[in-house]
């Protein structure tokens, strides 16, 4: 599945996105109602409402964020060698992304702004009802530019992975484009995740022609699929899709997932989950199985297991980095499946 | 997918089924009428009404057949090592069998019949209209016995397959089971196809019996797996059918296939054909695909591909034994859709 790599790679994965740290706070229905603020989603926000929210609040826990840095994280849990590339200032949150992302096992060196916007971060607001309400103050990560995009680590990686949250800005777009040049002028390929429906929408055309020129595998789940190719019927999507990408990897929630590839399309079942705590990440996460489970050479079906068992792991907690090794949960799933592991 | 064999195996596959030779002859629609013969499908007859028929006739072609047999041949022509397990009787007709089977490059060392029913024959009557009105007398395959099923051959191959249509005659069963179980004392596999919608009708719940208890891969189509779950809806069906098998593979025509493994289900297109001109052989030929796929260690959805490309050339001519090598077929085909041949 996997193009042979021209000369040895050092990265199984490489993930450009924005690079964000979570704020969690427990707040009363009050503190939403009296600021008017829209009860639950993911709102962008400036930085004096950031500042502003922030000021207000204690918050409670600082997570590790950011969607393709997620997958990054996912993938060294299963075992995987992943670098990320995105953009902080160097102040104290990035410090914490930059610590964090380096505990979970992943090589990350892009330089840090020493001026301009804070490092980017999403204030969530739990809510005693276990809502969460999200406030996004991209900061910094708007600042990766082509320049920040290391051809070394392209070349050194078998998948350049970008999230679509980055195509708001300029440089971003000048940035995603050069990594999938340079990743394919090396013989690497490029996967290219879809991230939200509402960025579908606003990028469409762009992103269509960016998935038809530059994607190798496209993730996303069913309802960005179908914004896409503008509101057509999901199973007609899925049958477009082929003719733009090698492998296209959709989820659809407690349905699972579906692989296309070329003349076939693969239905895999979605891994139970008891008790759904928060779904923040699961489509991270289930890139992250995904991926790994193609560099070690498996067959597609598997690899969507894997992905829905990192996903459901992501979901059973808050947060969306593991908190178990994912080799090992992985391991002793596939076995209970008949698989090797 | 496959076992690991526990010793060395010398054939991909061993194919036990009905030793069937088919008759084809040109007649006008007078011939049925005057007969008062009912037009299309296939009907069981005694000696009697083969012998009658037989000498009204002028043969045109006489084509060897036999469900598992036209697997078994396609095999040899993917550029696999099959053999063939099925009862002649030592006539003129079981000469043909035994030439063509040789010929299309399938172990074949059943020991033939002296005394009672001769070869089985399938008398085919092509009207001018392309239709093809079948009477078969199953004959010398109706002798098959569990002592025929030489265990060195059964050993000696990875995967025992075995045709439903066997199952009428209380010795065939025996054969049958004394199959699967010498295929299972030897870490082998055991495939079956369930062959024709009637004859799961007639067995409904020995079928059921058999599949749980013996078999690792299921054949059939969507009305052949329909009927073994007594008209259950075909998307619930391929949900139950994996709680007994490892794989199923159920062919749909125009529709394609669609292959169940666990908790994955793989849907794959089938092959275009332009001029269908005889379906006959369809689904031995998809299994002679697929299970070659199988003992090349491709994916499942590979094996899917491989089977509807076997299947379309069948479709494409008179009787069911290709008329090219599918080996350089499947491997152009292959390439043509992008993956190693």
């Amino acid at each position: 599945m996997i193009t042979k790599p021209q000369e040895t790679t050092y990265y199984d994965i490489v993930g450009i996105g924005n690079a964000i740290v979570d704020v969690l706070a427990k707040v009363g229905e009050g503190f939403l109602t009296e600021r008017n603020l829209p009860k639950g989603g993911m709102t962008l926000v400036d930085a004096k409402t950031a500042g502003k929210l922030y000021a207000d609040l204690v918050p409670e826990r600082e997570v590790p964020g950011g969607s393709a840095a997620n997958t990054v994280a996912g993938l060294a849990s299963l075992g995987g060698a992943p670098a990320f590339i995105g953009k902080i200032h160097d102040d104290e949150l990035g410090q914490v992304f930059t610590r964090d992302i380096g505990a979970a096992g992943v090589d990350y060196f892009t330089k840090p702004l020493n001026e301009g916007p804070v490092t980017g971060r999403s204030i969530v607001l739990v809510t005693p009802d276990a809502q969460r309400t999200m406030f996004t103050y991209l900061g910094a990560s708007k600042k990766l530019c082509a320049e920040d995009i290391d051809e070394n680590t392209i070349k050194a990686s078998r998948i350049t992975y970008l999230e679509a949250y980055l195509w708001d800005e300029e440089c971003d777009k000048e940035a995603m484009i050069r990594a999938a040049e340079t990743a394919h002028a090396y013989g690497r390929e490029v996967a290219f995740s879809l991230s939200d429906k509402s960025c579908v929408d606003r990028h469409r055309q762009d992103f269509m022609d960016f998935v038809k020129n530059h994607v190798d595998i496209l993730f996303g789940n069913e309802d960005e699929l179908v914004s896409l190719f503008d509101g057509e019927d999901f199973y007609k999507s899925l049958d477009l899709i082929k003719a733009y990408v090698n492998i296209a990897a959709i989820t659809r929630g407690a349905k699972g997932s579906v692989v296309v590839n070329g003349r076939t399309k693969t239905f895999v079942e979605a891994e139970k989950v008891d008790n759904v705590v928060d779904t923040t990440g699961a489509g991270d996460l289930y890139a992250a199985g995904f991926l790994y489970g193609l560099t070690q050479g498996r067959s597609l079906g598997t690899c969507a297991i894997i992905g829905s068992i990192a996903a459901a792991e992501i979901i059973g907690h808050y947060g969306a980095r593991p908190e178990i090794s994912l080799r090992g949960l992985v391991r002793n799933k596939l076995l209970s499946y008949g698989k090797r592991a």
